[in-house]
């Protein structure tokens, strides 16, 4: 009986070892992800990347996605969203007036994604072609009723867990209109001020900041190199070391610029240099598993539409307006979690959806 | 040792039934659809769909799909697609050339998957709200080198396995350029011929043919009334009593046509029209459960976008050409298999993952 005894014991084992397998495969967990890439091509509605597209020569890294959603994109005052309220809908989950930064249509503050990763001991990063105070960055770690408020927005980063930037606006933080600097401040909080990508490589440093120019950055196409992709990688590590996991922001801001000025070569050139800090973040994700991008827009600017021309092969660029316009954006995703960014959906859904995805709500 | 090898007997046929369903389960055995229902709304582009949201109250019936894609809608002669090539691509898999009617760039015929359905035992309808002769439609059941040989496309019906249709363009069936009728011909492979919903619904033949129009039916806001979702609920129990299962195609087809207008209001009335036909086979595919819906456009037309006007809440229509455009269009899935629909690709690869989707490739 020792013998049956003992198949017995290793039945039950077995027996115990093969059911919770089966229970978890046919209605699988949802396991929290830990790192969160979002990346806003500002202004970049669908023609905008179809223009990419063709000018790429029919190839973008943003084709690796693996779930396509569509957000509207609507504010709370208004048919068509500016910047910052398209950033407040996805920094804090909430629809808010144009003009908003990170509060609320009555001007409260609420915390942002980027201020909850922090405070639940995530590394945060942003990067940007435009001032890091422009009202894309500006949403994720400041609180002010309005986007033209640049210092003020650059002095919320003072009480702000930010760790990573690289990103245009030194005069807002340097040679303020008082000639004071916030930089002092920002140093006492554990900032370090870095000249080039890599001091900000070797710096060990929990907190960098990489001021890229003055003022704004050039266009890509006027020289401002490929910086974008670059910050992106060399921040990468660094957000990568920390055990909780991290959450960065990557903006192509310039896409939203060529819109304005209705210069298709300016779009299509902001475009393939923010599909190539697409390509960067892919890489990473699907070799990270753990990791969740989602690219998206906070509108489409110009009324861009890719017509006839003398060339099948070529589009004739048309504009409709010197603005942003109201059609919903795609949002795109990949890597875990990306399955719940299918559908159509308000551009706050984004924020509830990435807070889902980090297992906070 | 009766009692030991009796357990070990046990244990063997546990461990046995133990492992397949963890297999099955960690990887799902694709099961195939019963049912495909290919929508198409004709020159929606993003912005239509978005100015049908609007203009509706801010509801579509469309914001209940589960996936989205986007398609790379150029042709193999041009980046700015026509229907009929458009059309081509979603029948036949096969990127051919602007006017090509289900052949391939060299002229020749491929099957279309209506014809697969049709001779794999599977019923088939089209419901459309221009002539069946029309470049979406005829793509289907024609093979001809020219979207314009509409009196060709016609008699194309006459061998094809074409269960139900309603439409227009009688005209190219009964009263032709020669003052023939290819009726009787039609009528000899089983076709009945009705000339109202009523008698349609109440006919038992499985083939019937319902003209709404001598050439092009009227736009939706100038007295057509709501026949394009009668039509869909009257054909759908009809296709779905074939035990084999069936392949529908429904067309909103004068969204194009309000495009090439530069008619903002003839647009939005044609999606919403439209949209309507998509909230009835929604429906239908929730309480199917075996039923897969696809939507998509063949391309945007008019360069059409929504910008500023005085009232935030209203949008100022413009438009930058009467032709079509190049931009990506959404695909929209529903029910089952509609997750083979995510992410970006070519307008190709609708007809192919169909075809997987019923288990054909």
């Amino acid at each position: 009986m020792y013998l049956a005894k003992r198949i017995l014991m290793l039945l039950l084992v077995i027996v115990a070892s093969c059911n919770p397998p089966k229970e978890v495969s046919t209605q699988p967990e949802k396991k929290a992800v830990k790192n969160v890439i979002f990346m806003v091509g500002d202004g970049m509605g669908l023609t905008q990347a179809t223009a990419g597209l063709v000018a790429n020569d029919f190839k973008l890294n943003l084709e690796r996605v693996q779930y396509v959603g569509l957000s509207k994109t609507f504010s709370s005052d208004a048919l068509i969203t500016d910047s910052a309220a398209g950033a407040t809908a996805f920094s804090i989950g909430e629809k808010s007036y144009n003009g908003a930064i990170g509060v609320m249509p009555d001007s409260t503050s609420r915390e942002t994604i980027l201020e909850t990763a922090g405070a639940k001991g995530l590394a945060t990063g942003l990067v940007v072609v435009c001032t890091i105070t422009h009202a894309t960055p500006g949403s994720f770690y400041a609180h002010q009723p309005s986007r033209n408020m640049h210092e003020e927005i650059a002095s919320d980063m003072i009480d702000s867990p930010l760790n990573y930037f690289v990103g245009g606006g030194r005069k807002y933080f340097a040679t303020r209109k008082d000639s004071s600097s916030i930089l002092p401040a920002l140093e006492e909080k554990g900032f370090s001020f870095v000249e080039s990508l890599e001091a900000f490589k070797s710096s060990a440093s929990e907190k960098i900041g990489y001021f890229i120019a003055d003022g704004e950055p050039a266009p890509v196409a006027e020289g401002r190199g490929p910086i974008l992709s670059d910050a992106v990688e060399a921040m990468l590590p660094k957000l990568a070391s920390d055990p909780e996991g991290f959450f960065l922001v990557v903006e192509g801001s310039q896409i939203d610029w060529g819109g304005h000025s209705n210069d298709s070569d300016y779009i299509t050139s902001e475009m393939i240099d923010f599909d190539n800090a697409i390509g960067k973040v892919l890489d990473f994700a699907a070799k990270d598993g753990n990791t969740l991008v989602v690219i998206t827009a906070d509108h489409e600017t110009g009324g861009y539409s890719l017509t006839e021309s003398e060339d099948p092969w070529k589009f004739e660029p048309k504009f409709t307006t010197g603005h942003h316009t109201a059609t919903m954006v795609p949002v795109y995703a990949f890597g875990a979690g990306s399955e719940a960014f299918a559908g159509i959906y308000h551009n706050t859904e984004i924020y509830h959806k990435m807070m889902k995805a980090y297992g906070w709500k």
